[in-house]
């Protein structure tokens, strides 16, 4: 299979991004949002998202040429109206204004309002690292999760993601959702007819399932736990905090009221754009940056160097995975998902554009 | 069974904490935390704690007439010293410091070093929500949970509380651990006996083990998520952020170099007392009180009114089981551990105090 440089995909995905309105400046902005997921080595959340993008774009649910403004402002918060664009947009110039705010105050941060899909959750984290902050980042999305009791769909996956510096040894790297698996994940599955474990999806009545593609006949995903027993109802917490902060302070669609991000889908009722929620926290606002990020080292290496269990093959830091996937991707090219060509393919011939990724 | 007042609680609890050296106004405040925990039916963490802290004191690793000072500051944040007291004492210190800091800066947080056991994590977030702001308390705690593919007791079960003002509804309170199972609900099976299914914990050699009495013998508990496939790694994460932002925000002791909090554990090499971190949020740093308190009516109404999965009641809203226990206690009066007053009984023999829980 073919692998790609990081410029080819730039130059296509600007080529797209252009085509629907978007700036230079804006879609250099989205472009390195999705490639950094593709690096990382999260397709679900890389090219293949054009698609959806595109769709909405194409049923008038996407403001490519938005006026992202401060609507409300303290000296270490602020509250952005996205203005319906992407959420790479306001997401960037949120997490800079909490970088600038943690600068004076400590901490900053940033709720968004009025915004759609953002990619990962870890970008935004990540531009805290260089300034020896600590980054934090979250959203809300298209219902898919039922609360612990519950069938109804009132939660997106909700990711949060927390980066860390460290001195010799890389970054602290959080970045999952709040379920036990992703949406994308399941989809494949369902695709290739293959049955899922019990403890990720329950059918219309909250009978737990083995099939995948219980979520298109009004099943639903689970919270991070599972089941009660295994502590569901800490995962429908973690969730709901993340709806809160995203949608309740920034004045968002919140749980089942959010806008979906894909265009086959109907808005409900009383359904708003979704919200985002950053954070920037100053290290040396608590203690000396140089005494944090080498205890950070130690930390690395004392839970690197934790006894591993039978059958594994050694013990992993948040952000290993993604960062050996990054080095690899570097070095070798991006592999794409076949479905993200096609789309990529599709779009071009619909808007007669350069199609590069042959 | 016989039932306590409150003042009857809050009146033993201050004889002991006195006999120990505790100020009156110090004992006021260690007591109001443990009868919280009573009132909410968490009893694991009420008035059976008094043992371990009688316990820790006589070992001398307590200090209980400490001086709690402020080591750093920024406008919005701040570094306490604990000076090895009980967390109650810097935890209120810190949260009160945290409100003052977010009604200037818009949030403040605090992270506290050479801390103790606090109690309940709720305590302290829901000290905002008079003030119409989010409060937000975590801390580390003994080593006893594996990070995924570890065997090594790594982390504590590192609870995370978050307290959101509403309106006419009562508040959102989510307060739990970032593992499936409390140890103090293992420690009550395997005395009885009784098995627990698997995903709570695993064996010396990483194995799930069906025996709760396992990790008397090497074995550890596992993270929320319960096994990778489910998603441990994520609360691998959670008890990880948890662990790195009371620890290494604040300088002490982090991972399995926590200082044990019942005396009968001897310390390993390095250890060192605990840290705690605390968050206040001002709702109207991002948009009007009101409107979010209003927005927080509709919230709780919407995950309420949620369609109800086969064989359960109804959807709960994290703090309602609590809130009911509260009112249940403040009522009737709130029944005791037996081996909590048993171990008050023996610390009044031992010490030729008043023993009032007859």
């Amino acid at each position: 299979m073919k692998r790609y440089s990081v410029s080819q995909l730039e130059e296509q995905s600007k080529i797209i991004l252009r085509a629907m309105g978007s700036s230079e400046a804006d879609s250099v902005i989205i472009s390195n949002v999705l490639i950094a997921a593709e690096l990382r080595g999260i397709s679900s959340h890389g090219m293949i998202r054009l698609r959806d993008y595109y769709g909405l774009w194409s049923a008038g649910r996407l403001n490519t040429a938005p006026k992202i403004t401060i609507k409300h402002e303290a000296p270490g918060t602020a509250l952005l109206d996205g203005d319906n664009s992407l959420g790479m947009l306001s997401g960037v110039k949120a997490m800079r204004l909490a970088i600038e705010k943690a600068a004076q105050c400590g901490t900053g941060w940033v709720s968004v309002s009025n915004s759609n899909h953002y990619g990962i959750a870890g970008y935004y984290s990540m531009m805290a690292l260089s300034e020896d902050m600590i980054g934090i980042s979250m959203t809300n999305a298209n219902p898919l999760v039922s609360p612990t009791f519950s069938t109804s769909r009132m939660m997106g996956t909700n990711p949060i993601a927390v980066a860390i510096p460290a001195s010799e040894e890389p970054p602290f790297v959080a970045d999952f959702a709040t379920t036990p698996i992703a949406r994308g994940k399941l989809d494949i599955m369902a695709s290739q007819g293959k049955s899922v474990p019990h403890g990720f999806v329950q059918d219309s009545v909250g009978i737990p399932s083995n099939d995948p593609s219980v979520i298109t006949r009004g099943g639903s995903i689970v919270p991070l736990g599972s089941d009660y027993e295994h502590g569901s109802h800490k995962g429908y917490c973690l969730g709901a905090i993340v709806d809160i902060f995203s949608a309740l302070l920034s004045g968002a669609g919140f749980g089942p009221f959010v806008m979906p991000q894909v265009s086959y889908l109907t808005p409900k009722e009383g359904a708003k754009a979704l919200g985002h929620f950053f954070g920037a926290m100053r290290i040396d606002a608590f203690r000396p940056a140089e005494a944090f990020k080498s205890d950070m080292d130690h930390w690395i290496r004392t839970f690197r160097g934790a006894t591993v269990a039978e059958g594994y093959k050694e013990v992993l830091i948040p952000g290993d995975p993604e960062r050996r996937n990054t080095i690899i991707n570097q070095q070798k090219g991006i592999l794409l998902l076949e479905t993200a060509k096609e789309a990529i393919r599709s779009i071009c011939k619909e808007q007669s554009l350069k199609f590069i990724l042959q």
